[in-house]
């Protein structure tokens, strides 16, 4: 489903054929890691290894939060809640909490007290649930967050009330989450211990909160499981995601050190920020790795336009396009503003010769830039969409010569900030 | 009010030295032109030079739509709404459509079908007005929204009723905007002709949608001049915008590509992308410039964090921190959750502490940082922080030998959309 054009990636005539054999290694090595259960690959066949008694409690919490709820507030951080928001903006649009019921809010990225205050009174203004969504419950700001939403849900329906509108997703086992879940009767969903957050959307992580959108999640496992039945069986370079991994890498070899992904309707712009995570956290580390930056298209030519075309050459870009456009919009007729060529003319097509015509304008420029084509903003385009980038990131990173599931940068800060903090060693 | 700290830099002892006399020289000749009255440059004064009566004029158009709308759409892109953007988010949050009225929504970023219909729905749901803020009227994107808008209003209210609600920020003279505002009667604001769109927010730009939300302007005006009047006079590296505009080079000449700019707020995440296109248009061209990048803290701590302690060398961070937070909120007491060293602590002081560490281990890693300190989320300090931004980019690019307040490369994607799209040339 996802499709994938290199033709405009600036390198040399036969790079496809010296990425070829690195690219068929790190396809098997994958695949005989998760074959071998060997951590952090279970995503691998995550879409066809999803348990249906699974889904059908994932649908059934959602159903009872669209009725008894009007906010949900999804409690995570990282990987725990990125990939879900993408989802929301993806199916919904950025203005979904102003169009849709329930209004879904994210939180746990952020202490700050004047924004969560503000949360605090919008999920307090009528009937709420809450989601958290935290492997271990001991990250910081998650924690926190959560403990001051069960706060005010005890306050406002009692403990046992309360105990009903929280759904905590979590290590199936082991944790601290998972000890107050049993110990208060919480709803639980598990988030196998074998895929990491940045891994997980299509786990209950992603899934519960787009059930309760009113998304069909069938039908995203369904669009994941198609692309990862094309995907895994193809051993070459027609695989769309050998080629993105493939062509990025080269690019890296040559010099390149920024990756712009270029959002062209808002509705994808979100998932930037979860493609952010995905690569960066994958590949950043040992000194080295493509730095991953998103910008929109066509705002953002009228901001970091003159960069792209002039600026320092570090960067390449990779441009999303959607195919099929949700709506039609014609310009209609008005008079004295010089638009009259664009009367009549449907608005897709016309943001369409906008992408063909900076394409010419960048890649003339000198600016690599990749294509991924992506059939229509719905559920299994979104399902297919997330396999495609989840295997391009574990093959790239693999080529890249590092482990694309560990994190281990992160330890440190965390360290210190508990230092500073007075935190107990556990 | 704005304070700038390159303790945590990383650059060898003698730096400000070095960097002074070019501080100097880049001063000195930005006054120079300002006070010729060279092209551009009318920003430096503006915070003293605005007419008051165009002030009364701005506001008492804000009054009019405070009384007639519930919303107001402000149709513009890059320099014609990042700024207003930015302001709305640091003065009334990243929610504020959810909480306050007039809601304000911001277009001309996008000719998505999906989008726009949602957005047109959404205005014509209730009373709305129209803030189109283009300098010629003839840029592509804001003129075919406005086009999708005008055209709603006169549907809604009809043509004499229509021209009631349309507000247009255009050259006070020249262009299509200015002759159709002429023709229909429409309420017009001027954009001097001496300041270029990303350095355009204190002009009705950004002070009539801050009008709209019911902002002090005189408040943000005061705060600029104030700002102004400090680093102005300031001919030493104790000024804040000279320490902040000769760090950033001294990094980039010691090989950093990348500038990350880190919000610590969700208030202040919509400035980051009013930054990034003030800089990158600035500098990024002739082949060189710093990139401009953001992220927020602590969430992309959970997501770009493992990239910036361990990945490839090439950025550098600058932070800005808020000193007075808007609200007080302590943990509350809980259990089981393994937060008890948090209880009764406010979030705004763990937040700081959760800064405090990511620095110690950021900079233990290698990696440059850069510290903005802000006052507070008010309207003083909002005029005070942009006025130090452009003056900071006008003298960093002086210093890195380009001109700041051009953008040629933009050009080149224009003309070639106006190619694939027939556009007549004029």
């Amino acid at each position: 489903m996802i499709r994938f054009d290199s033709t405009h990636a600036l390198l040399q005539a036969n790079w496809q054929q010296a990425m070829a054999p690195r690219l068929a290694a790190a396809h098997e090595s994958l695949l005989f890691d998760a074959d071998a259960g060997v951590n952090a690959t279970g995503w691998l066949r995550q879409p066809e290894s999803m348990d249906l008694r699974l889904l059908n409690h994932v649908r059934a919490a959602a159903r009872q939060i669209r009725d008894d709820s009007e906010s949900l507030i999804v409690i995570g951080v990282g990987g725990s809640s990125l990939g879900a928001r993408a989802a929301l903006h993806f199916l919904q649009g950025p203005h979904h909490t102003l169009r849709h019921r329930p209004r879904i809010f994210f939180a746990g990225d952020t202490l700050d007290p004047a924004a969560l205050t503000e949360l605090l009174e919008l999920a307090a203004s009528g009937d709420f649930s809450v989601n958290i969504v935290s492997k271990s419950g001991a990250t910081l700001e998650p924690a926190s967050v959560f403990r001051l939403f069960r706060t005010l849900l005890e306050k406002k329906y009692g403990p046992g009330g309360a105990a009903k509108r929280i759904y905590a997703t979590t290590d199936p086992e082991k944790g601290l989450l998972r000890a107050m879940a049993r110990e208060n009767g919480w709803t639980t969903f598990p988030v196998p211990s074998d895929i990491g957050g940045r891994y997980s959307v299509l786990t209950p992580v992603g899934l519960l909160p787009m059930a309760v959108a009113g998304a069909d999640v069938a039908a995203v496992l369904a669009g994941a499981r198609e692309e990862m039945e094309k995907l895994l069986s193809n051993r070459s370079m027609n695989n769309a995601a050998w080629c993105y991994a493939g062509a990025r890498n080269a690019l890296y070899e040559n010099g390149r050190r920024t990756e712009l992904l270029i959002s062209t309707c808002p509705s994808f712009a979100a998932m930037t920020d979860w493609w952010k995570q995905l690569f960066g956290e994958s590949e950043g580390k040992e000194g080295g790795g493509l730095f991953p930056a998103a910008a929109s298209f066509p705002g953002d030519l009228h901001s970091l336009g003159q960069f792209i075309q002039d600026g320092t050459p570090l960067l390449f870009e990779t441009v999303v396009r959607i195919d099929r456009p949700l709506a039609s919009l014609k310009l209609p007729a008005a008079s004295g503003d010089g638009l009259d060529f664009l009367t009549g003319r449907e608005l897709g097509e016309v943001t369409e010769r906008i992408l063909d015509g900076v394409l010419l304008a960048h890649t003339e420029g000198g600016v690599p830039n990749l294509l991924i084509r992506v059939p229509a903003l719905d559920e299994a385009s979104f399902g297919a969409l997330v396999y495609f980038f989840c295997l391009s990131c574990a093959l790239s990173g693999t080529l890249q010569g590092v482990n694309p599931f560990d994190q281990p940068g992160v330890e440190t800060y965390k360290k210190k900030v508990s230092e500073l903090l007075g935190r107990p060693t556990s």
